[in-house]
């Protein structure tokens, strides 16, 4: 092997270094946005985070299946009417897995609301969150997103688990 | 162009996407000291997470220009009374856009009190963020944060739209 | 100096680059399987976070040295209760800063605890936490965390400070 052979073998284990931590971090970046997205009302910029048949599964409220059914939701009244009256899905950074193209993760989403009747915020939920994220041409999507109530269900905090 | 011309146009590409990771990630940790530095009463070093002249706007309450005022307040009664009761600063991790030497972000900041009357935790304050940011000689520096209450105000949750 | 060698020596450089990222990135992502761990019940997952002789030290409540004392506190019945009635540990992005293998940081930490009586969810705790992190053998670990409720204890909130 020559010098220069053997240098471009490392520049290439290196490039593959690199694109991991690329993969991390723009993961980490889409999940930054939803809530941003969702709270502003930009129903399609959040709804565009998802593959286009993208799955959102709210656990004993709802499960949207693809980009027009989430922006509907987004931009639906109940949806619209927790914006109006002040409202934040403030969601964490998730453990990620990538697998090549194919990514999971685990994280937590808090709901804090303004109750104006009582001058004050309050948790209205706290949710675990699972994620399969997918590498399209566009960069990372969400392929699907469940979201369920940490309310003492035992199949709830099951999704948290490592093995799940 | 030969063998090393290659590999160093190689190289140079792997170094430009290297530095675009160390922007976020310093990025990141520049927010993640602003609490800290606030809740431990570190009035000097919470407004060296600002340029010289940046800006610290709380929407409603109070617009700070420049270290020399933004410490004055984190070191004034206001916010000292509030740590010694017993408050939490906790930030999110935001939606970062970097173009060349200056960047733009969006995220969450809950204000969490002790209520020593009640026993008891509560939310304070959740608001919207917006963040400028920008590559000084020493590094990424705030040159201004917006924060705005999300209590139903219009223009408050507006700051959080993708486009705004 | 060779041309080759220059190459070399600018890879080498960047190497280092890469590896700093990579420790930032995999300390944050060993910190955010934390609470799933936790909440989904999983005591030795969130225990093997630690070294072997790492410390769990809550201020004035308990200090745990060793997996098997961490997980047999996330097995037992007071953590299993909390988490049996919902609960999530949300820690937060700390901010950390590393030299070699040893590494330091700040952050917090909610508990937030869904209340069935009330059927509204609460704040429990909200804590400061500093951490020591060191590589081993398997990658990042906890050496010692130190998790101090922020109600007002001024030894509790100067764990936070950047002096500290």
């Amino acid at each position: 092997m020559s010098e220069t052979d053997d240098l471009r073998a490392t520049v290439e284990a290196l490039a593959a270094r690199v694109r991991a931590l690329e993969d991390q971090v723009e993961i980490m970046q889409l999940v930054a946005q939803y809530g941003p997205a969702a709270d502003s009302g930009a129903a399609e910029a959040a709804a565009g985070l998802w593959t286009d048949d993208g799955i959102f599964d709210v656990a004993g409220n709802f499960e949207l299946r693809g980009r027009e059914a989430i922006a509907g939701m987004l931009g639906g009244p109940g949806h619209q009417g927790l914006i109006a009256n002040g409202a934040a899905h403030v969601l964490t950074v998730p453990h990620i897995v990538i697998e090549g193209d194919e990514a999971t993760g685990r994280s937590y989403a808090l709901n804090i609301r303004w109750d104006a009747a009582a001058s004050r915020f309050l948790v209205g939920r706290v949710s675990a969150n699972t994620w399969r994220w997918t590498r399209t041409g566009q960069g990372w999507r969400v392929a699907e997103r469940v979201n369920a109530n940490l309310d003492g269900t035992p199949e709830h905090r099951r999704l948290l688990a490592p093995d799940h």
